[in-house]
């Protein structure tokens, strides 16, 4: 089995590698963080000073890393990963980045020989903890073939979504929806509040029709509605996939009215100190706002 | 049993009381259009001549009209069904009104010792055609154990919201929600189809994860997503919705961004020809509007 | 000189029948404040107990009343002004009403041969008490000629907008810029001074290029910029000509989305409890919300 | 008179450069395009074969490029400005960027002990022909007092908008409010003429109440109301300013909703092929998307 490349081990990276020291893969690993170097360490993975270090060793090198701009200096800058890696290897980028960024890096490595993957990862970090988390993976049969295996040891569902670049294609369209749906929720709650209605009866109406959302009916009952807003996915970062999400639709000519507003609803929050939230409350930032009680379901 | 008057005998009101009749419910009905009117003489309903008539008739009196000015009329106007109730009698609306007209109702019918009961209809007319129809109901529990067998008769889901108004604020909030997914639904797959990626494959993530709603899941697939926009609810009636709910949120001090980008978005399509199409053609609207090719799943 | 009716004597229409009264016009006033009518008794106008007593003994009668329901109850109401108007008398509507609600009475006094002008107000009450107010007006060349009078002695600045109905929309159109510039500008300068720019070489710039308007360059430096958000004219009422608008704009199919969000902004303003103060405090109100340091010309 | 060095010679910097020439100003020029080069060359200025060259010669040094990416290429590049510029020397950078691209370049100036101004520019190219173009300076007061004669040499109106970083600022603010201006004005007169109002009395009255801005009374009718919509500033460039103020403002937490919605309808218009028609025909694009007849003024 060829040896397995991780570089990028904090808070979704390193759960997802300990996963697969403890299936049995082989790893080199590299972070920023000694720490938590070392903890991958101690499940037998072998340390490396270096993502190029990592790439000079690895058949696979995954990246798990937190934006654009730093994936692209560890995978193609002067002494990045590209340029350390051997042919025939395969670079499989894991972190949320723009599309763009997928597509200049997929054509750096193919001009150089090198495979390249994306598989953006949904669910929350609690689930890569458990291995369950759910990947949308863009690559060629073969390359899709090539990692399965790895996937299946940090997840458990897997889309291959299509050719390279589907995969954070579809993370974005996935993601508008999922965080949108919670502004679109925290106004129906707002007004369902203001109006009076009580709040286990009118969940019970729209979860018998076509009203329903993922977030309301799976998500919010044990989240927001719960009274827990600690983050599983924060405000934040929510706000970040919107402006990702922004930058796609602009460059792509698509008008996104409703996506625009949600956006600045997410600013609002922000600037009124829900930024670090669940965003599941994100209903809450608007009742507080609006100086309505917030919904919270009997105990 | 008490004898049941129906006033308002529409796209939706027929049925209704056709199943009434059906179950050997006793009607006295009236309608503008006495083509209506006959076709329940055929089921052996009574015919009469105006609401007044009805009302003083019936011991229930159901209405079933087309907005809030026309339920005001019939019901309150000097000639009303209030004017001629008797003692004792209920009204149960079933139009989609304002909150403020409901009240109102409410409060004259009181005042002169009648029972109101409002209780608008979820899903759609072909779903009255078969007795299927989902109610939100407002009213007294007294009052609610009164309608319920008549409830029984013409649908298959009967949700008491609280007391009387709660129906008609449950539809508000619940339609806000169905209605506005249809335009959230439509920018996440324009942003889809102009990204290049799969339907099928893209649904089949978003169906996995709590991006998911109702609309997308349940209801578009055999509309638009199959290329059949022929109105179950039309966009012009969803804009009608989305204007209703608008003016409750301004009544009611409730911020409400995402309905307001929403209710453009519905303007539009309706500037473009796309009002007597089904609600999920605001993706036809907005892929015709930015030069996308409509989502359609393969056969 | 024919008798002068007039019917509404709050804020507005106080001041402007007093002027009148003190130009040498010939009144008769009713409202439903008996101090108001007294008010002007004091100034020679001869007090009636109703507006059908005014409209029985005057030939033009000038509304000035709260809103399209009390427009539309004091001159079509079954006790109303065209009821009791004499033939070839005029009625001038100067509220702030739909243009549905113009067209209506225009077409009911049209057909009891009365006249019917629509000449709402621009600018503030203080304007109004100084005889300056500006006035848009609806109206034949025939009837225009003959209120022209009437006009010059309430403002120094009339408008002939067109035929009937042409006053009421060109305020729509007029307010619907000068309420929404309010929040534009209070989005610029809020990002002004969150960026550290400075106020006064700021506005410098601004009211040098094109990007100057109005509010900002005319109202804003003795009001809010001042530290003044006493109302001339309230955000309230900037929210309901927004309201106005927004019904307008949805009858007829013109999709503004500019308009929508401005609305939300006012809603939000409204909700966190500045709807009393001036509508330049939109930038206060969105400074407060933000944690930004409010905008105030050095003195 | 120190040597002036002038790098990127486009529809902008070629004028303002020749300009400068024209005035005895001594020049040392690059560009990509070499007949731009020859041009200047032709005006008595010395053509560079790099802008590492032009570093090397001129005490302060012109930047006139296209966006932030190339601005930092060129300034901060391994072989750019900063790179090959004498102690003592100036850099002004006059292109549209982002703030954080001036606060960067700035510092890196300041630790190499060059000097560092940011003068963005107002007005059209057209302006900078005639050498009538307005100026947003960030400076010292001992850098402004440096790069003061040059400006003079190419605009007439120089505003001293505070500290380095504080033109870029100002151009942000300014440029929001003109371009957003113009989707206000879109809205008004689409509703305008679908109300069947005329233009001329519309304008008339617009422009003699706090109604009126910039665009509609100054730019707009020499340009789209006369029926040209030819680029003086093109519908892609104003969307691309609102970029730059949205991430400004989102980066700073500033919620801007009718930003959003504003960018969107230039999204819309680019969408349906109003891309490089000037900024004034946002009123066509909503005009054509919403079936009305375009606002024209009769000659």
């Amino acid at each position: 089995m060829e040896m397995v490349g991780f570089v990028g081990l904090g808070r979704m990276g390193r759960p997802m590698a300990s996963n697969l020291c403890r299936k049995g893969f082989r790893l080199v690993v590299n972070d920023v963080n000694p720490a938590a170097v070392q903890e991958l360490e101690s499940l037998q993975a072998r340390g490396a000073a270096s993502a190029a270090e990592v790439a000079g060793q690895a058949g696979i090198v995954v990246t798990m890393l937190p934006n654009s701009a730093v994936v692209r200096e560890v995978v193609a800058g002067p002494d990045g990963i590209l340029a350390h890696a051997r042919p025939g290897s395969l670079v499989m980028d894991m972190s949320t980045v723009s599309p763009e960024t997928t597509d200049e890096l997929a054509a750096l490595a193919r001009a150089r020989g090198i495979g390249f993957v994306d598989a953006p990862v949904g669910r929350l970090a609690s689930h890569a903890d458990k291995a369950e988390s759910l990947f949308m993976v863009g690559a060629s049969e073969d390359d899709f073939a090539r990692v399965k295996p790895l996937l299946d040891g940090m997840g458990s569902t897997i889309f291959h979504c299509g050719p390279v670049g589907s995969g954070t294609r579809t993370k974005l369209v996935n993601n508008y929806l999922a965080v949108t749906s919670c502004q679109l929720n925290a106004e129906a709650l707002a007004l369902s509040q203001r109006l009076g209605l009580d709040l286990e009866r009118t969940l019970e109406v729209l979860y018998g029709t076509t009203a329903v959302n993922g977030q309301l009916k799976i998500a919010w009952p044990s989240k927001v509605l719960a009274g827990d807003v600690e983050p599983g996915f924060t405000i934040d970062l929510a706000h970040k996939d919107l402006t990702l999400v922004s930058e796609a639709a602009h460059a792509a000519r698509v008008p996104m009215p409703i996506l625009a507003a949600a956006r600045e609803a997410f600013s609002t929050a922000r600037a009124r100190g829900f930024g670090t939230k669940d965003f599941s409350a994100m209903v809450d930032a608007l009742c507080d706002l609006a100086g309505i009680e917030k919904p919270r379901l009997r105990r």
